[in-house]
């Protein structure tokens, strides 16, 4: 390949990143910023922005400019995997006609505005239609996109995970599922499956801003290129490496639930913030697959702060800000609420212990109502009967029933199981750690993660997507994605 | 033209609308939110995005169906109208090499960021190498865009208010410098040139916001509609008509300072906000040109907002709410404030008298500098000695001198005129409204602005780009451009 085609293909990758990042931004803003008489104008923004980005990638002659280089045994290594990544992409956005596209990208945004109001009126009947225009959207995405003997969950657990198959998955969360439930009955016959009581004092909300404000870049996050906002719930979005945004909730009965949602997110902002400076705007700039994504954010939420270590140097400090609430606790009855194992109706409320049953409910009732097994009608009934079977409980109101997530509503099918694979990694990330650390328990105490970051770095965020999620892990953590390991994790934190 | 035909040419416009309202939402962002890292890849995506609209609008066979529309009798006047303008847009966009505009876009942007930078630090030489660059390139595009006949002043005059001349601009400038001095000397020989005394005690920050974002909705902002943001300099941005953004700057030691720019950009934003949801998206629904824009916002925040009348009513409700600095205050000497003429090197801090002196100033300047008989060296100087002819006053820093807007460093050349327009024609509304409305003073002072509100609607808002802003403002006002209007208004507000 010439040089100047090299350069040619480099500035048409980078300019379809720039409309995906436009596209970021009025993600970004319409969560955080936007007033609500707005959103049908944005929703066709948005779809309009998705309009030019199909034009742009499914061009043929694009396609075949990406499939002569792929080929190209004079194309250097890491501009083969750019160009073998946007290949990938590219090819498969064509497989969607463009007014597919567009409707979906316009419904979504329409569906996941409605879902805001059904939970804000309480009637999910404002939310329902869209909802079965969306599915129905979502339906012929998933036949579009799918490769030979592949379901459409399949297909669609693609955009998410590349590469990753239901056979890999399944078995995976077998395993998963009896460890888990084994440790919550093991839990439960000790007597151990107690929820916090409430604290002294509340936490204010402008104190908890100011605290969470310090704390970012005390784990390493950059504020110069990046920033904090409040939303309604707490997301990442990178527009690019040098802008990516978090956000947070404020609950001011309970600091915990802000204080490990942005430690979460914080993660995911870190890894975004890693990328290579010199492929911004290219596949080798951005998230090899949500999994990976999500090892980050829970290694830093989880492996990290909800350890007895981290907290040994982080809770004297939360003390001094929050006297009235915690100075009557001592460290190990703080600890106690940061490890209580509860079973709840709500995800992202949910302890590490739970969190994944909750993943594995929504992926089966998600395979059922995109593989039309499972009518939007029964879906309720459906979730309440396997919140029965995982936790004895039963969800108050449907907002902390299906309405709890704004997923489906977004129609992000096939994203779910995502979450349990970072948490998996994640466990396989500090098993790694704590090898090649001697004293990683002592940095976390001393809240020296300057090193942690970089391991992070060198081994996870720097390649982006230059290897496929499994071969990057595996380089990372030196084995192949293991249920067993974070089985052991779990079982070395609370069963112990 | 066949229905099917008027639809596609319908929805193509709007989707060229679609990206200016993409890189409308990234300019606020920019300005309001944006890390400060993040400054080089948003300068590249705003360059990409008007690539993408610099070849939407100037594709040939475009251009071509917008040209049969437009000659074509079966085309229904509104939407010949909307035609037309885009059209117009369409073949003066295409004046301008694809290269050449995007390079304005990404030149604009960093030169921008280097002002701010520049203003921080106090180094000038921050910002000249990259505003060196970008009046270079408004040269270019100023000869592109040149007719026949045409400067390249002129050329980029027409950017901001299409189809004024210099030949109508200079002699109506002439008039007003000679009575704006005239007045500017009675003042002076009356000892009326007094700047205002600081204030009893400061407006807290926090009381203003809460004030003033209370004084949007009486003023017939919809907040549902649109929102209220903190920035370093007042802007307002409408995404379109349904998502339209105001900032303020909170100064507390001078309510004023804050009070009258939110009424402006309250002014600009009630324009947006009033054009026919019909023609969203499309040029019959955006401002027909900024001197209109601005006679907008003048009328609220100085016709309105500096009357007696007005504070008759608004000045016991800032009291109660500022008791502190305002108990000691009585309304006559509060007026002497809101009314104080007072020549100062800040243009946004100027009075009615000496704002459009500081206008004449940048106009001369401005055109110098883009024909190139005035160094970029030598602006300090010359901007020194008009300051002087003017005030008597030296800038006591380039932040109070040529660096105190942005207008130039954002490559605005031809913008300034368009503010002294807008002057005018909101002395030429308020003459009409005296007309219409016998209570008109009554109805300022009760606070009772709907039917003034209505009437801006009714005349100006919704008819958008529908005439162009001589015929608008003519049906609107029963005159021509008339800056003696503007003059009788001064003398009989500061004079009488």
């Amino acid at each position: 390949m010439q040089p100047e085609m090299k350069q040619t293909i480099f500035e048409k990758i980078r300019s379809i990143y720039a409309v995906r990042s436009a596209m970021a931004l009025h993600g970004w803003d319409q969560e955080c910023k936007m007033p609500v008489g707005g959103g049908a104008g944005r929703a066709y923004i948005m779809a309009e922005l998705s309009g030019i980005l199909h034009k742009s990638m499914t061009d043929p002659d694009w396609i075949a400019t990406l499939q002569d280089a792929s080929v190209d045994p004079k194309t250097a290594p890491d501009m083969q995997a750019c160009v073998n990544a946007m290949l990938n992409d590219c090819v498969r956005k064509a497989k969607l006609p463009l007014s597919l596209d567009k409707a979906i990208v316009n419904g979504a945004s329409l569906s996941q505005q409605a879902w805001v109001d059904a939970r804000n009126v309480g009637d999910v009947h404002l939310f329902l239609p869209l909802f079965r225009n969306l599915v129905h959207l979502k339906r012929q995405e998933a036949e579009c996109l799918a490769e030979a003997g592949q379901s459409k969950y399949e297909a669609l657990l693609q955009t998410y995970e590349p590469g990753m198959t239901l056979c890999q998955l399944e078995p995976m969360f077998d395993t998963l599922e009896t460890g888990l439930i084994s440790i919550l009955n093991q839990l439960r016959e000790q007597g151990r499956l107690i929820s916090s009581p409430p604290y002294a004092a509340p936490f204010p909300k402008s104190t908890q801003s100011k605290f969470l404000g310090e704390l970012l870049p005390r784990l390493g996050f950059d504020l110069s290129r990046g920033r904090l906002d409040e939303s309604a719930h707490p997301f990442t979005e990178g527009m690019h490496r040098n802008d990516v945004r978090i956000t947070v909730r404020f609950r001011e009965d309970d600091i915990l639930d802000s204080y490990f949602s942005l430690m979460h997110e914080c993660g995911h902002a870190l890894y975004e913030q890693g990328f290579p400076e010199d492929w911004n705007f290219t596949p080798l700039g951005e998230a090899v697959s949500l999994g990976v994504h999500e090892s980050q954010s829970r290694f830093w939420e989880n492996c990290i702060g909800r350890s007895h270590e981290y907290w040994e140097g982080e809770f004297p400090l939360l003390q001094q800000f929050f006297p009235d609430a915690l100075a009557s606790l001592n460290l190990d009855s703080f600890m106690s609420r940061v490890q209580a194992v509860h079973p709840s109706a709500i995800r992202v409320q949910a302890d590490e212990v739970t969190y994944n049953l909750h993943i594995l409910l929504r992926f089966r009732l998600e395979r059922m109502i995109l593989e039309g097994s499972l009518n939007i009608e029964d879906i309720e009934s459906a979730w309440n009967g396997e919140m029965q079977r995982y936790f004895g409980l039963t969800p108050a109101h449907l907002n902390e029933g299906y309405l709890q997530d704004v997923h489906w509503a977004a129609g992000l099918f096939g994203y779910f199981p995502t979450y349990t694979l970072g948490n998996i990694w994640s466990a396989q990330i500090r098993e790694s750690m704590l090898n090649q650390f001697p004293r990683f328990n002592g940095m976390v105490s001393e809240g020296r993660f300057g090193p942690i970051l970089q391991w992070l770095r060198d081994h996870i965020h720097t390649h982006a997507r230059r290897f496929t999620s499994p071969e990057l892990m595996r380089k990372a953590t030196g084995s192949d994605i293991d249920p067993q390991c974070f089985l052991r994790y779990l079982q070395e934190r609370y069963l112990k």
